[in-house]
Parts: structure tokens; C-alpha cells; sequence
């Protein structure tokens, strides 16, 4: 493979000047993948180190493969494509129908996204700007893994609206490269901007005068339960306004909730960027998972593709989506009824609760366990408590809130 | 999660002078999966992030989910934790019957565990020791993402036996922590040591006066086609005689190619400790782990426990076997009958054909394609070509030495 940075430094100085030292050496090399694609023609093929018969066809253990039913053997059995099956890449942009991006690389799950956008764009001279509190893996990618400093601002104002303030200051104090994570529907607090909130945000990053990458940590993709959220992902409208000598966009999206395929670790990851532009960096996001995991599980990849063409599929979402917004209005309407004093929430999987500030954020959490049999996730450094209404059947809503209430009412 | 480095200092000192600055500060937080853990006996259960029934059962779509059959829903459709699914850790090491070792680590294939190692204890002072030719991937992992210089030796020394001398020599310059790779059998030469070999490399590694961690990769475990082999992993004989002071031992192996799931990407991390000492070295694994893609597929997971339970997985392991052992002798046949230069090769995948110093790798290459249809891969740095006798028919085989001989003996 030619070395890709050049081609960026002309035609996307924004992402040449954004990458880290680990990110402008990323690059594949011509290895054993590209001598066999060369010998894909012959009669004879002795290049590849996978054990098939002759016909290129695996040779799989009944105790093993039986689990695994309607799949293609080749996808689902020999290695995927570095940046995944090709076929699933296709039909996810499809999908997302946004002009003028990459078409996606298949991750493994949503956090190897993230941790590829960390490797590639961060590094203690690069930091990165996100809201608090947030999921704690942020700090292992981000801090733990590349050393970047986490610049963060309180997700809620004073009003109790997004923090647009808060994240312009931030962005404001920026000198040199950076990325800002955006991640809505938002974990932990379950909220996503509305339209006037969204547009706000768009503008103040197009204005942002240096280079930087935005990413959107997509996780919770299509959970809105309110008309008043944007209700989709700000991708869209901060890729197309993206001025190339400043602005990357980033979107990390997969099958964990959009397809409640947890277990199943398929993500994928998309740049603002097509053509020879989106391919360098795809490779460049390549060279880093062929250094992590060489390549991400085929036999999800190919049961993702096989329901994404089952014309079965959006009924059987919209069924999962409909359980979740019963729950979403149900615990709305108990936290209302029994006074707890709970954050806007508007999407997603979670809603806050505000603690006063003379209640202690692990110690409410503990005492619930105790005296209500009831686990929540402290979140301290917003004093609140994380509630996860996506596992909780609607009917037992009610009493869980009783049980909250108890406690943090008391 | 408490440090756990004045532990690895006190109990195992080789293992803590040996982490590189990521490995020194890799650590979990105490986070949700804490707090989820401390709240598993609720009655209200509202910790988790994932999308269930209220009884924890995971709700799927139908689309995607008919093509698993046979697993345990939970196990195959929620994350699977952090070092992976428990019952396949204990499972795996049963298997392995190696006492004073630890549980192993769940890692998204081998290249995972590679990756992880490298991360933990590779950096631009950590150097790696390794035989040349060597797999690209190691490059990637090693040079290209940790930064460590790469110290190589020829794997055949002038009498075409295993290099023991040049691995020394290297060893003796070394003043400080660093790796030695070991891979047997051996990718891309298909040699694995005998017993005297096995033996002697074992002990110039007992008798290294720095830290050195010794990574086996263990790849093609089990494929021993000659008596001569030593026929199992050096690690066991490694770990049983490890001063803590100096050795550490680390083993990567899967199901790829041992239970012929190369789509899978299950494989394991193993070290050389039991314990709460090997808790902590698998606490640093998890960490970098979670910081690269949080868990391992779990739909693979499941299946790989479910065929290790299978009464029938040996028998059906035996037969792909011979289907290689039979590869492996028609192929010894046809290169001895056509008067073809190989290396000596009695394990693995794959075999290596020495070119005549006025031929020239690539170039041999394109020719066989151009000329014979018939592909292999260049190995430059070695003026050789790998064949793959893994991926074809054994009828086929006669036919495709007499092509490759056509070229290389014209």
C-alpha cells in the first residue's frame, strides 16, 4: 500500500494535521493479503494459511459449525476482510444514505470504533473535549490507553438544557488539534438536543477556527421517544458543512442497539470523506485494527448482513423500540407521580436523577441495595443516580420508582 | 479495582520490570460492571446498559438471532465479560493441563493476544527478539503500533537447523526487559524444534540474566506431522522452571486454527503464574482489553464452549488433521520427486522453497502466476516462497509442485 499521508495533507488537511504520531505511521503493508488478492485467478492457489479444501471451501467441525445455521460458510467460517465484509460495509452506508462519506469499517463493537478514532487523533499534545459525567471506558480509551488529557464541561447548565456554554468554552480555550466526543442519545443521562440544540451545536463547531475531529459515539442511534429531539445523528449536518481545512467528522454506529445484538461486536466506523480521501483514511483506520485484531468476528458480520436483508427486520426493531418507549413513558409518568426529582430525559436507554447536595451519590446507591433490593449506578461526579429502564419490564416500573423514592425522598 | 502493581513488584519482580508505561498503568476502574456485580441480587434490577427482558433475558430480533442455534441466549446475545465467558476460560484451561498458570484471558483471536502482550510489555525501550522471516502482522503490532525495535535472526542457521546461535547472540547483547517471540510451529517455515532443539532453547532461555518475557505463539498448536518434533508448546517447560526474578511466560493460542474457526476469532492469553499474582497479570490484560473492544464476541464464545462439551469434537479435530497429515506427506513426496530446494519442514501450514541466489522472490512469484497459474507468497527477506499446503487438495498436490518446479528449477 502507498503511504496515504500525502494524499491527506493535500486533499484533507484538517485530518493530516489531526492525526497522532501512531496515526501518521499507520499503514498497511503490502503483506500476504495483497499477494494472495494477485494470485486470486490461478488454477493452483498455495498462498492462503486458512485450512480449506481445495475449493476454497472451510473445512469446519460439526460440533462447532452447527451453531451457526443459513450462513455462508465462507463468510461466516474464513476470515473477514480486514475492514470487514464487503457486502455488509455497502449496506450499512446504504443505511445511514448520507452523501459525500467513507463507506464504513466493520469494528469490533462500538468501543473498538472509538478506541480506533482515540489511536488515530489522540495523544497527550492532542486532548479531547466531552461532556461530564460519561461512560467510564472513555477514560480507559482516551487517558489510560493514549495519555490524552480529557477537557470536560458539565453535560446540564444550570437551566438544565444541554451545556452548549460549557462546550464552547472549551473549544473556545483550544489552540492546536483536538477532537470532541458527542455522544447522543447520551449515556448516562438519556438525553439528545432538540432541533434548536442541535442546530446550535453544528454552527459553533463549523465556527471552531482549528483543526478538529468530531466524533459521534452513534451507540444509542434511533432511541427517541420525544418530537422534540433533532432525532437523528448530528453526522449528517456536521459532514456536510465540513470545511477540509478544519474540520474531520467521525461516526461510530453498530449492531449492539440498533440491532440488539450485544454480544455480537459489530460496529463500524465512517468518515466525512469519499473517494480516494475516504479510502486513505479508511485505511489508515485499517493499519490500526489489523495491529489490534487482524480482523473483526465473521460470523456475526454475516448474520448482521443476512438480517439486514430480511424484509422482516424494521417490523421486528420497531417491536423492540415500541417495549422501550412503553418503559420510557412509564417511568416518566412514576417519577412524576411519586416527586423525584429526575434530569430531562428524552432517549435512549437511562435517565438520571438529581440528588440533593447533602445525599451522598454511593451511599444512596448502597442504601438501596440494602433497604429496597434495588441496584442503580451511582454517577458522583454529578451526584445523581443512573437509572437503566431498558432492562426493566414497564409493569415493574412503578414499583421500582417506589423503591427509588424511598430512598432518595427520605 | 486496587493497583495491582506493588503486587506484581513484591510477588513477581521479572513481571513488573517487564510493563511497559501502558502496562504500568493499566488498571479497570471501578465502574458499572462493579456496580452492577454489587447489585445482582436486587429484586429491581436497573444497572445494566443492555437491552432485556425484565427476567435479564436478552429480547433479539428474530432476523438475526435464527442464525445461532443451539447457545444459551444470555451468553450469546449480552456482552460477555470483560476476560470473557468464565466456563470457556476454565474450560480452555482444563484443556491446556498446566499447573501454575493462569486462567486465560479471552482475546478477539490471536492477533488480540499478540496485541495485548505487545501493549503490556513492548515500547521504544522494550525491544522484541524474533527469527526472520517472520509473519507482517508482528511488524504491525510490534514496530508500527508499540513503537519496539524489532531485533530478528535468521530462523535456519547455515546447516538449515534451528538458529539457537543466532537467538543467543541476540539474547547476550540484550541489557534490559525485553520479548522474545517464539513461534512453533512456525509461520512461515512450518518447522518446529525437536527434542533436543526444544530442550536447548528452554534452557539458553533459563539462563537469560535480564527480564525477558517470552511470548509462545502458539498458533498452529497440535499440527506436528514428524516423530522428531518436540510436539507440544514450549511454554509448560518454560513456566514450570521460571525465576520470578527474570522470566516471564506468556502463551497465545485459540480456536482458530485448533478447532478450524478462523471466522471465530476466539483466542487465549495465558501466564505464567496462578494465584492472585496471575489475577493481576490478567487484571492488566482485561484492562488493555476493555480499553480496545471492551469484550470478545460472545455468539463465538458460546460456540467454542459448546464443541469443547461435545463428546464428538475429537474424533471430528482427528479427521481434519489427517486430511493436513496426508497435505503434508504428498507434498514431502512431490518436492523429493521433482528435485524442488525445501527447507526442512515437519509442522504448521505451510512450507518454504530456498531460491538459487540468482532468483529473485517476487519475481518468481509473478512468474509462477503468470506462467502456471499456480500462486504462492515471496518471503524476500529469506529469498524463499511459502506454500500453503493447508488450503489445498491432497490430489492436487503433485500437480502443483510440478508447476512450481517447472519455474523454480528452470
Amino acid at each position: 500500500m502507498p503511504n496515504t499521508l500525502p494524499l491527506l495533507e493535500a486533499e484533507y488537511p484538517a485530518a493530516a494535521r489531526l492525526l497522532s504520531p501512531l496515526g501518521r505511521r499507520a499503514e498497511l503493508p503490502l503483506g500476504i493479503p495483497q499477494q494472495s488478492a494477485q494470485a486470486a485467478g490461478c488454477e493452483r492457489q498455495a498462498t492462503i494459511g486458512q485450512i480449506t479444501a481445495g475449493s476454497g471451501l472451510p473445512l469446519t467441525l460439526p460440533a462447532l459449525a452447527s451453531h451457526f445455521t443459513e450462513l455462508d460458510p465462507k463468510s461466516a467460517f474464513l476470515y473477514a476482510p480486514t475492514a470487514g465484509i464487503r457486502a455488509l460495509r455497502e449496506a450499512w452506508k446504504v443505511r445511514m444514505n448520507l452523501p459525500g462519506t467513507s463507506l464504513p469499517v466493520v469494528t469490533n463493537g462500538m468501543s473498538h470504533g472509538l478506541s480506533i478514532v482515540a489511536d488515530l487523533f489522540s495523544s497527550p499534545e492532542h486532548p479531547i473535549v466531552l461532556a461530564q459525567p460519561y461512560w467510564d471506558n472513555y477514560e480507559t480509551i482516551w487517558h489510560m490507553r493514549n495519555g490524552a488529557e480529557m477537557l470536560d464541561f458539565p453535560f446540564f447548565g444550570a437551566d438544565r438544557r444541554f451545556n452548549l456554554g460549557g462546550m464552547s468554552d472549551r473549544l473556545d480555550a483550544l489552540r492546536g488539534p483536538a477532537t470532541l466526543l458527542l455522544n447522543f442519545p447520551n449515556n448516562p443521562t438519556g438525553y439528545a438536543p432538540t432541533h434548536a440544540e442541535a442546530e446550535a451545536i453544528v454552527a459553533r463547531i463549523h465556527a471552531h477556527p482549528h483543526p478538529l475531529a468530531v466524533l459521534c459515539d452513534d451507540a444509542y442511534a434511533g432511541l427517541y421517544f420525544s418530537e422534540a429531539c433533532y432525532g437523528k445523528s448530528l453526522f449528517g449536518a456536521l459532514a456536510a458543512g465540513a470545511d477540509r481545512e478544519r474540520l474531520l467528522v467521525c461516526k461510530v454506529d453498530g449492531a449492539t442497539k440498533e440491532l440488539v445484538f450485544f454480544g455480537g461486536r459489530v460496529g463500524f466506523l465512517t468518515f466525512s470523506a469519499e473517494g480516494a480521501v475516504g479510502e486513505a483514511l479508511v485505511e489508515k483506520a485499517s493499519a490500526v485494527l489489523r495491529g489490534t485484531i487482524s480482523s473483526v468476528n465473521a460470523p456475526a458480520q454475516a448474520a448482521v448482513l443476512a438480517a439486514l436483508r430480511d424484509p422482516n427486520l424494521v417490523a421486528q426493531q420497531e417491536e423492540v423500540f415500541g417495549v422501550l418507549r412503553r418503559r420510557y413513558t412509564a417511568l416518566s409518568s412514576a417519577l412524576l407521580a411519586e416527586g423525584v426529582d429526575a434530569l430531562p430525559f428524552n432517549s435512549g436507554c437511562f435517565a438520571m436523577l438529581q440528588l440533593r447536595p447533602d445525599q451522598d451519590a454511593q451511599e444512596v446507591r448502597m442504601r438501596l441495595i440494602r433497604e429496597q433490593s434495588t441496584g442503580v449506578i451511582a454517577v458522583p461526579s454529578a451526584n445523581a443516580l443512573r437509572v437503566a429502564f431498558c432492562s426493566i419490564d414497564e409493569v415493574d416500573i412503578p414499583d421500582l420508582v417506589r423503591r427509588v423514592a424511598a430512598v432518595v425522598n427520605g
